[in-house]
């Protein structure tokens, strides 16, 4: 839990914070929330307000239901989701467990990913749950806390865009990636996703707590603020690891992911400092000269230094004057099995893990 | 229907029969039939002779399970498939249409997938179906004769080696290829597929009948003749298209298929004509300096020109001493639906079909 004043309902008036909230948990991925926002607003308008909920008011055998995009985030920038989707998706779920599906989850809050959840919830009338499957954005869909849980990924089921439904029963959680990632690929690098469908019970002890709440309160937190880039600092309790010029930007499209590095020239004191961010849709590891700053699971954002927006690995644009923040992830992360799934090594950097806050040098 | 005799039982006596018309129906693809020997052969012995049935001896609501291996022939030949994958996939497939397997059918006839399904209903312990989906091998899901009648490709079920099980309610046929080849690719270039469950009622008008007791017709009549190459060019009514040496071979294996050609210079009486087999999977287009000899669908087999033993595309070699023969396709292929699935032009060549028996120039 993160100590946030907890939201009970998602309106057309706190979508704008939730949707700035989960920007800044997206870690540069997820998916630019644009997208999302323009079709959770509609369906808002359309459906009505969507209820937000904790576990413990689900009861114990209650579906719950963890939904996320798949694919590359550039794709489904530029492709507007196909409203019946979630409705074809649904439809499979209940199928196949045999019973209605009483609230919806985020996979990942990180991105359009945490905003779209809102839509798909009041398209087929059900709650939301104030939770999430990461606690921020990760690229590939082992790395989830489900499975660092240990619950088996028993259950994969995806809609695309043409009208195809798919499911996948994969033996483990590497499985679970390479198969429904090849079936997003195939279906034109986006499909919408239901990953660990599972009841409120089982759900308690798997996922992220109150993570709607923190987005919608991330979202508040730099409004009317004279100075929004410290407040956001502030209510992260982040690092604030450099602020400068980005001077270099090398981004690339395929198999799914999209994949390269940011370089931000400071413009602070230690003006001429070079920090490169590596990407794979996330922002993965913060290097000066070498020497890490910060590396996954630990969250790390660029923001425009300006308004203290974040910015996406897709948006992020030679000449934009931004701050690299970071700050620790959920504890769970933390675990050895948590690092197995989504620490450095997890992504092929030959370091180990050392939390945020545990590292010498910053020099903002 | 072929006017073969009828065959009643695949037991080890009649299986190498089998296996060798099953090659001639390959048409060069539907994968070396040596993997499906051994596999079949091993259920055989384990699991008992397999009862061949016609459809019209099933009861009308009976489930009918058409089973093939997907992928590149090159890796079914290499690797040998997990024998619980029949078992896991029937599971599946009895979970979603909730009633018990009544027979398996070889969703193609040509080559491996002719001969594997002996194995498959050995070891679920169904008869197999005196019918299959193509009357020869295809490259793609949706060329086959379910397809080509309007049945809807509403459920395409998948196993692989690792253990995985996926499920794919595509759209339509082509769709049902595009997915299901990604996760064949995905799970390592093969896996098995149930495509197009249905009831004996719908397959009797959506299949191709005796095709299991056509194969082992072929495969007998080149049994202890003097001539095997002339016995078999006449029991299939077939032409003789050229005879010589394999002087070119390109293949590439690449996306789950197997794309290249072969040329062939004659040694009879046209001394050093060139002919080339355009190849995906199977034989496509027989050219004679740019004339069409013979293309899809009609079938174009390669063989050896002492043994009369079909050549696959995977085991065909610079050196080699082959024949091509080509055979008129089922009627059902020469209609326009069938020609807009598996003729010339589905294959990406600008021609118009003209059935093989029509063709002028034969010159053997």
């Amino acid at each position: 839990m993160h100590g946030y004043p907890r939201v009970r309902e998602i309106t057309v008036d706190n979508l704008d914070a939730l949707a700035r909230g989960c920007a800044i948990l997206g870690t540069g991925g997820g998916g630019s929330v644009e997208t999302g926002l323009l079709s959770a607003r509609r369906a808002l308008e359309t459906s009505g307000p969507v209820k937000v909920v904790t576990l413990d008011e689900l009861a114990d055998d209650d579906v719950v239901v963890p939904l996320s995009g798949i694919g590359a985030p550039t794709v489904s920038h530029e492709m507007l989701a196909n409203e019946d989707d979630v409705v074809r998706l649904a439809a499979e779920v209940e199928r196949i467990v045999g019973a209605p599906i009483a609230a919806v989850m985020s996979s990942e809050i990180g991105g359009n990913n945490g905003v779209e959840p809102v839509g798909w919830a009041s398209r087929l009338g059900v709650p939301l749950v104030d939770a999430d499957g990461m606690g921020r954005a990760f690229p590939e869909v082992q790395m989830v806390s489900m499975n660092v849980v240990g619950l088996p990924p028993n259950l994969i089921v995806l809609a695309d865009v043409i009208g195809n439904v798919s499911v996948v029963r994969p033996v483990d959680g590497a499985w679970s990636e390479r198969l429904a990632r090849a079936l997003a690929v195939a279906s034109g690098a986006h499909s919408l996703m239901a990953d660990y469908v599972l009841t409120a019970e089982d759900a308690r002890d798997a996922v992220i707590h109150g993570t709607v709440s923190q987005a919608v309160a991330l979202g508040s937190a730099t409004v009317g603020q004279a100075d929004p880039l410290a407040a956001l600092t502030d209510v992260l309790s982040a690092r604030h690891l450099v602020s400068g010029k980005v001077i270099d930007v090398e981004r690339r499209t395929g198999g799914g992911f999209v994949r390269g590095s940011v370089v931000v020239e400071s413009t602070g004191a230690d003006r001429g400092r070079l920090v490169r961010i590596e990407i794979q849709n996330e922002n993965l590891v913060v290097l000066d000269d070498g020497e890490v700053l910060a590396s996954v699971p630990d969250l790390i954002t660029l923001v425009d230094s300006a308004s203290a927006q974040a910015i996406s690995t897709e948006m992020v644009r030679y000449g934009q004057r931004v701050s690299v923040l970071a700050w620790p992830c959920d504890q769970l992360w933390r675990t050895p099995r948590g690092l197995d799934i989504a620490g450095p090594r997890a992504f092929g950097y030959d370091l180990d893990y050392v939390p945020v806050e545990e590292i010498g040098a910053v020099r903002a």
